[in-house]
């Protein structure tokens, strides 16, 4: 049964999953988490019963549920983090803070084409993806003990991803961690001195500036962040404010497949095919549009490992200046 | 010239490194980050002068600075991500805020016998180690520039070492982390609250309480904390309050020394030999002692990856409970 703690010093929430195994008894002898290359592919058309049962499917062509057909395809994590069905009550014990495993773990498979990588799929495909991360979005801000969603990608085996079929996954939590709630704030105190939202300054900024732009359509752009943490960071943001990325517009979701298809193609001409975390960060769900928030993609390549300083003080030592890898990847881009 | 940035969303500084390499040109093709396998290890006695020279020895039996006889050594770090002859000055870039890279970023070999692990050395050595790092943080205090200092150790290339003689590192920073200053501001408030320091308070519940202990002497607890990030993190923990490492006595150094010893040895049997990342917390250099904070250290073994949720959230996802954890590791050591 999964169990949200919270660290009294740090402040952060843990979630205790002893479902998802590492039981100290299947530690001894060491194996890496196996990657499931021996049976056949579970996200492969055709496979749809090796997965729990659908969430969402886009099947253009028609077809039935849990079928072949379709373009994407949602289903519940089978060895999930976190479930709608737990309870969700917070509780003391001495003075810890514990609240039940409520929340929601789903896979989104990003296309039916084993072997295929997001950034070579086309801009069309990439727009699937994101229309059905955006309904998945909205249909779980409908359960009102849900209070934070994050879409996330994990693209390679360094990247922590076990099955090799592209695919995204996402969790929904009963609460706001803290390091979303520090977005929140300073952003809501930029706003409060300014009156403007502190990522609309940042991507004018950006824009006026010049060396840490990456790419831009009409409707998106993505920049090499001042502070990023490791080489090649890169965020990608609306042009337009908006806090909320379930109200994105079917304009803007194409704008988005495209500029986010050109920047991992980019990304993978600079660095071979990096593996690569990519997270969406989303206003939290119990809040209606905000005027201070904007949601936001970062990308980050794994390039290099957090070692005992990151872990110990969040801070991060990059080798890579923002403005050299913009500049590199404008340069493979234009090639 | 290394260049201290800060995000303005999420309040993280980043130190932006260009002389640790990974510049766009050295990326592709793609090379793993090389372990300095093929020639000589600089950090083998005989071999003092592959490094630059020494900040702290001790020779025991006598002989020469950078020389052989030591028995731990310390000295600048040869690829810096900070430096003590830069200008530390804060200034504006537009509204980001930057400062120059002053801090020190030093290497502490633990042991002249190369290949030996930590938890084989005998107490001693660890507590020679341990003595090196109190005069290397006192030393550091003097510097009035510096504010933060965070003694590190990566074993393993998992957990981003790429030297394989054992060896801690150490960075100082002009600044005290944000991470840091959560711990700082929610030990505050509950010593306000209670009159009571908050890890001391830990330490009695989780005394009393039982299920989560590694294992104690009589100047030092190792526990699994109740919100554990990974399967297996321990953190120790000096009995008795005291906020600054530089300010343990000999009789701590040799009691930690035995209690880390004992720890390490243990999570080598039960995870058969991890990598794992070391982090010793110890109080901001520009306060005396705090009745508030306690220094402690983090372990955390390297079984799983963070992926993108953690990334996103802060939050993590750990499969193992901390209560399993300590289980297994007092019913090893006691085989």
């Amino acid at each position: 049964m999964p169990d949200l703690r919270r660290d009294p010093v740090f402040g952060r929430w843990v979630i205790i999953a002893p479902e998802r195994a590492l039981r100290p008894s299947e530690i001894l002898p060491r194996d890496p988490p196996k990657a499931e290359g021996s049976g056949p592919c579970p996200f492969c058309p055709g496979n749809e019963h090796l997965t729990p049962p659908e969430l969402y499917a886009l099947r253009p062509g028609g077809g039935n549920p849990n079928g072949p057909g379709w373009r994407v395809r949602a289903f519940p994590n089978r060895f999930p983090a976190l479930r709608v069905e737990e309870r969700g009550g917070r509780e003391a014990e001495g003075f810890y803070d514990r609240m039940g495993g409520v929340g929601a773990h789903e896979v989104i498979v990003d296309t039916p084409a084993h072997g295929e990588l997001l950034g070579e799929a086309d801009g069309a495909q990439v727009a699937y993806l994101l229309a059905a991360v955006r309904d998945r979005v909205r249909d779980l801000r409908r359960d009102g003990r849900l209070r934070f969603v994050m879409p996330f990608k994990n693209q390679g085996s360094a990247a922590g991803s076990t099955i090799e079929h592209s695919h995204c996954q996402l969790l929904a939590l009963p609460l706001v961690p803290a390091q979303t709630l520090t977005a929140l704030s300073s952003a809501l105190r930029y706003y409060d001195d300014k009156e403007r939202c502190l990522f609309c300054d940042i991507l004018r900024a950006e824009e006026r500036h010049g060396p840490r732009l990456v790419d831009q359509n009409d409707g998106m752009v993505a920049l090499a962040p001042f502070a990023s943490r490791v080489p090649f960071e890169t965020w990608v943001l609306p042009r337009h404010h908006g806090s909320h990325f379930d109200e994105l517009s079917d304009t803007q979701v194409q704008q988005l497949g495209e500029l986010l298809r050109d920047v991992l193609r980019s990304l993978a001409k600079a660095l071979n095919q990096p593996a690569y975390n990519l997270m969406l960060h989303t206003g939290p769900l119990r809040e209606g549009p905000l005027a201070h928030y904007h949601w936001f993609i970062e990308i980050l390549p794994v390039l290099t490992r957090a070692g005992g300083f990151e872990w110990g003080s969040g801070c991060y030592i990059n080798p890579t200046p923002p403005e050299e890898a913009a500049a590199f990847l404008r340069k493979v881009r234009s090639e």
